[in-house]
């Protein structure tokens, strides 16, 4: 028994290192030890890996499968050249294992990315096989794998296929070089940029880990008004370092460009996009590029647009821009994803109808490597809008969403809101382009009208915080944004349970209420921000808290009051015919029922409608009544969600707990103001009493009115 | 023979949570497993613990005795009530223990913070008492018990007894309230002001830890340019969330105070400390925070300098100024640290006069609670300066350091100086004030003119990096500058070897090479930029890189040409009688050797003195080749380290190891970058040739001049 001893004090011994906390940097890769049960279903099916280290992608996805399975099962799973048990694991394709190729799988339809994970017999045994025409099939397929372990479902009679619905899943971050993230509320900048390329943290390949795993295979390092020394030597440098770490997990390096960088950095006098000069200056720079970062992904412009300079400065269009660039990038199979949001320098009569206005001429214009980027409303990233009147409007041009995963208008770090809900409502949302059945979704992943050249962008909700994204919570929704970005017709409550048993744990009694208060988050949060079809009523720049009343802001289209419109008799926006017409940018069928205030759903009302205080409501109710009502409720669903999680303490570690815990504190006080500043503005307008049964705000407008925040994260005055 | 096997697979499911890398986030308090051969020595030393949990402090102090000991011993150590067993280990005061105080130990002359380690046997068993007159002292000795087992001394005949010698022991964090460190090379501000005071994050209790296993008793939370806003009542209650976390660890929380702040959130007209007025709201916002925070430690205050509001602008002196503020805080126990170094909007002859100028007339005057706190050096925290002539000059003001961790002028995150060194040159140096002997040590600890309150202040270097500082060997200078706070007359080598070996390893392969590298890396890096008494040659505003030529800074005094005044002729700044007659600064006899060329010692020749290319050194040699030989020397001394280094893989983990390495690689390209810049500056100033055998500059001049640097690190304008 001696050496039985010795062994306990060796094992004793390795655990001694002073455990580290559930502190959240393992976002849903946590791969901590399943249930007893669970381990003794799975181990039989673990017993070896075969698995290749001939490329940098294949030795990735060994390393992530060794990590993962000793992390969930609690031993090391051998290595093995060939299959030499049961329950062996054989990861790879046909090129880099003969076993794989021997199969014979139909592998054909799985595209470039797609993977197959089959338990069949080979060499006599029963093995689970994971495969891919290409490694990074394999590496997706690895980490499916490995997510049905972390959500405890069977894996003994494994017949499954994938393939991503979306060829270009990308991040844009809005990291400034000087570390600064606008609208940022997870700390500064990951990107290191002052030590690269000499240093490159773990961080780096913990980020890439994390988006393989949900199959995002694009980053967009820089802000959109970054400026231009991006495209310096030094700095592409540094962009090259980082794209060196992310190539083994299938993402590329993607670069905010400034449309002036020609005069800036290059010594033009123009920036001009038929100017030969210019033209030669960013093939040339376009060669430097792929130079350095080989499968460089191409560049994301915002031109024209809140004082970034454009084409319009020459008066080019849109397309002559993004025509140029792409050109330059187009031998090395480069992409342009130019931004459709804009800001004209005179608003129109309808801020909402400028976009389409400016881009809708122009289909059929673009390149073949142009994608125009669209944000999911014609807004700005609301709490709720209807979809953007693009989608489906430009059938030649491939459009690309643009979903915000930092919740600038969302609560930021502090407000637990899960995406999910919104970001499914926007992709399920019928254009009626083609009859019904043209969901956005269909435009996105090209099947609507037939394009190969796919793309969906989140701006990433990603910092220097211990826990990536500022709170557990946060975390779901970059899940959610890459499972969608794969997939968009997944259900954002499947996603949601998915991601909770592997960020937090399997326990029904924890899963079930935890889901339900996630698929509840987001709808509170309109509910106590910005009910029936209103938006735009937060604070003026920093966008933290209400301000309904506010009018401080220079451009007329910046301001709560252009968008809510209450006065005396009424609220709401007139978008109709009689009004800014911006319904007839959608297809006729929906631009008729957007129309009409009949059959305009109560959540769109007056987003497309100004109406009477007394608008009689479906409910039967006055509009004024539903309006405080709507207020109210968000606050009760918020105060519900806070009972839940009292209730689930000791489900999950301590130290996530808590911050939940207090961050669900600061929601409900945030609510509460949301609320009743919201109430205490909108009732001295309308000068209507309170409807019986509520209760009147806490302070006077003038308190709500007087309140100052000079420190707000996120905003660029930093 | 089962349930051996069992608890096997127990021991290493325990093990099975992945492992998280060495990242530098635990500091010197890693408490690591130790060598098999030391574990058994100490184990029959740690056989039970018996430790009160009566006080937040005596929980703290138990918890991490726990920790450390089943860190270091691989098991965890029982907590027993009394003494059974050999071996036990029981800590706290007589208050606490009846045990203790049954032993009647000499603990009077320890005051307040002091502790006392004795192997002693009680109740008929060999123990082991950690004793202090109160807590903390109790604390400060379990640290040190701690410390002696992670640097393997032996502890089975143990009689040590310390003291601080120093009562504040303070890190002013250069925190802005929107999250930017000033100077600051690690990241973001820990303090995450947006969150607080609701989300108390971990990170600050073990902030709290580091800072306390090396005696630090208070933290200045913000900068001392920040602004009133840190005085709102909001801000005060996040304050006191802080201090609420921090007050178990014997740590006082100030602030630093804008003068102005009667005007600005005051709504009062003036801020003149004579005016009743100012002096009832600043009275009265002293009992708000005491009321939040009664164990406040008090104000920092930078006045009338680089353009803070001060006393000044109603025609007061210093000393009206920092009574006004510190009578309001008399009351409550509270200090006022009123900051020596100051700007006039005029420069006089010679910058490096001024505080002396201002400060010792008004020698006398400051109240009971006032501190003068002064930098190390009389123009500011350069590599090599000698100490500020204020010290020894004002026996009836208490003055208090300040040093610099933050490498603002040593090389920022990526070079790996340590600030030992530099530490201790300042504190062994004479002041000749009461004849010989007479110490800067001496004027800061009291002793020289007998003060009670004392006062050493460190610029701390910590962000939100996971490292905490930017890089590992960073650390070294918040711990050397903790233990030089306790005891100043510490010898910086004996701190480096006892980091070392808490940090990395107890292996004299690896300790003996890297307390040698670390021990080298200031004088280095004075060669590289600064050597023979140049200072101030660095880039204008951000302060990176070389710009000996640089005269775009709009005040004369912030440019190095004024500081190192080469011509055609020769260099440095005549600060002889002959000169600006700084000399006369300093106490008669060692004003009569600066004051003499001869007598000069050649680290600070071309701060005394302005002598020509051709001055003959004591090497025989000119000072030219002096010059360069000391810039040459630099580098090679760089490559040296870098040597070490590369010897040294394998003896420590992978991610720290190859840090390390890289920002070896960049100092060894900045090394080389200053001293070819600042010899090519030079020699075009001088016109001589290089002397023989030194290689020339890699560039022309006009190339270091075009380098621009638009997003380098710690710098204000981000």
């Amino acid at each position: 028994m001696c050496w039985l001893a010795t062994l306990l004090v060796f094992a004793a011994a390795l655990c001694a290192a002073p455990a580290h906390a559930e502190d959240g940097y393992d976002l849903w890769l946590r791969y901590r030890l399943l249930a007893p049960a669970q381990v003794q279903h799975y181990r039989p099916h673990a017993a070896e890996l075969v698995a290749g280290d001939a490329t940098p992608t294949q030795t990735v996805t060994r390393d992530e499968l060794q990590r993962g399975l000793s992390g969930l099962l609690g031993s090391a799973i051998p290595l093995a050249s060939t299959v030499t048990h049961d329950g062996a694991i054989v990861v790879g394709t046909p090129a880099s294992s003969s076993l794989i190729a021997g199969l014979k799988l139909d592998l054909q339809d799985l595209g470039d990315d797609g993977y197959l994970i089959r338990s069949v017999v080979a060499n006599g045994h029963a093995i689970t096989v994971i495969a891919g025409r290409n490694d990074i099939g394999a590496l997706y397929g690895a980490f499916q794998f490995l997510r049905l372990l972390q959500t405890t479902q069977p894996i003994d009679r494994l017949d499954l296929r994938d393939a991503p619905h979306i060829k270009l899943r990308v991040l844009d971050h809005w990291d400034y070089l000087n570390g600064q993230v606008e609208r940022g509320y997870a700390g500064a900048s990951i990107w290191d940029w002052w030590k690269l390329p000499d240093w490159r943290a773990p961080r780096y390949t913990d980020y890439a880990r994390a988006n393989a795993s949900i199959g995002i295979n694009g980053t967009v390092l820089n802000h959109v008004s970054s400026g231009a020394t991006i495209l310096t030597h030094d700095y592409l440098q540094k962009a090259a370092a980082l794209a060196g770490v992310f190539r083994a997990y299938g993402i590329r390096v993607y670069l905010s460009v400034r449309f002036s960088a020609p005069i800036e950095i290059g010594g033009l006098k123009t920036a001009d996009p038929l100017n030969p000069q210019v033209q030669a200056w960013w093939h040339a720079k376009a060669d430097e590029i792929y130079a350095l970062i080989p499968d460089f992904g191409g560049f994301l412009v915002k031109a024209d647009s809140e004082g970034q300079p454009g084409p319009k400065d020459y008066g080019r269009t849109h397309a002559d821009g993004a025509n140029m660039l792409a050109d330059a990038l187009a031998a090395h199979g480069g992409v342009v994803m130019w931004r459709s949001f804009v800001y004209a320098d005179k608003p129109d009569d309808d801020r909402a109808k400028q976009a389409y206005q400016e881009f809708k001429p122009l289909d059929g214009r673009f390149h073949a490597n142009v994608l125009l980027q669209s944000k999911n409303g014609p807004v700005d990233f609301q709490p709720r809008e209807p979809f953007h009147p693009l989608f489906g409007a430009m059938p030649h041009t491939p459009l690309m969403m643009e979903f915000e995963i930092t919740k600038e208008y969302l609560g930021f770090a502090t407000h637990p809101v899960y995406l999910g809900p919104l970001y499914e409502e926007v992709l399920a949302a019928d254009t009626l382009a083609h009859g019904k059945g043209s969901t956005v979704a269909k435009v996105i992943d090209g099947s609507l009208d037939h394009h190969a050249l796919t793309g969906m962008a989140g701006d990433a909700n990603i910092g220097t915080d211990r826990n990536w994204s500022g709170s557990d919570f946060n975390q779901a929704n970059w899940y959610v944004f890459g499972r969608l970005a794969w997939n968009p017709t997944l259900s954002s409550r499947d996603i949601a349970e998915e991601w909770v048993r592997m960020t937090f744990s399997n326990n029904p009694a924890f899963v079930k209420p935890v889901v339900a208060m996630m698929m509840g988050s987001r709808e509170a949060a309109v509910d106590y921000m910005t009910p029936l079809g209103l938006l735009h009523l937060m604070g003026p720049g920093h966008h933290y808290g209400p301000a309904p009343w506010d009018a401080s802001e220079a451009e007329a289209d910046w301001r709560p009051v252009y968008y809510h419109r209450a006065d005396r008799q009424g609220i709401g926006f007139d978008r109709s015919r009689s009004g800014s017409d911006a319904v007839d940018q959608y297809a006729p069928s929906l631009a008729a029922q957007f129309n009409d205030v009949q059959q305009t759903p109560e959540q769109f009302l007056l987003y497309f409608h100004h109406l009477p205080w007394n608008y009689r409501m479906r409910s039967g109710r006055t509009l004024w009544y539903e309006l405080v009502a709507h207020y109210t409720q968000g606050v009760e669903d918020v105060q519900q969600m806070r009972d839940t999680w009292q209730h689930l303490d000791g489900y999950i570690d301590a130290e996530r707990y808590r911050q939940v815990a207090a961050f669900l504190t600061i929601q409900q006080r945030e609510a509460q103001w949301w609320r009743d500043a919201c109430i205490a503005y909108f009732q001295s307008v309308s000068g209507l009493p309170l409807p019986p049964g509520f209760a009147p705000p806490q302070h006077p407008l003038a308190y709500y009115q007087s309140l100052s925040f000079p420190y707000v994260p996120g905003f660029s005055s930093w």
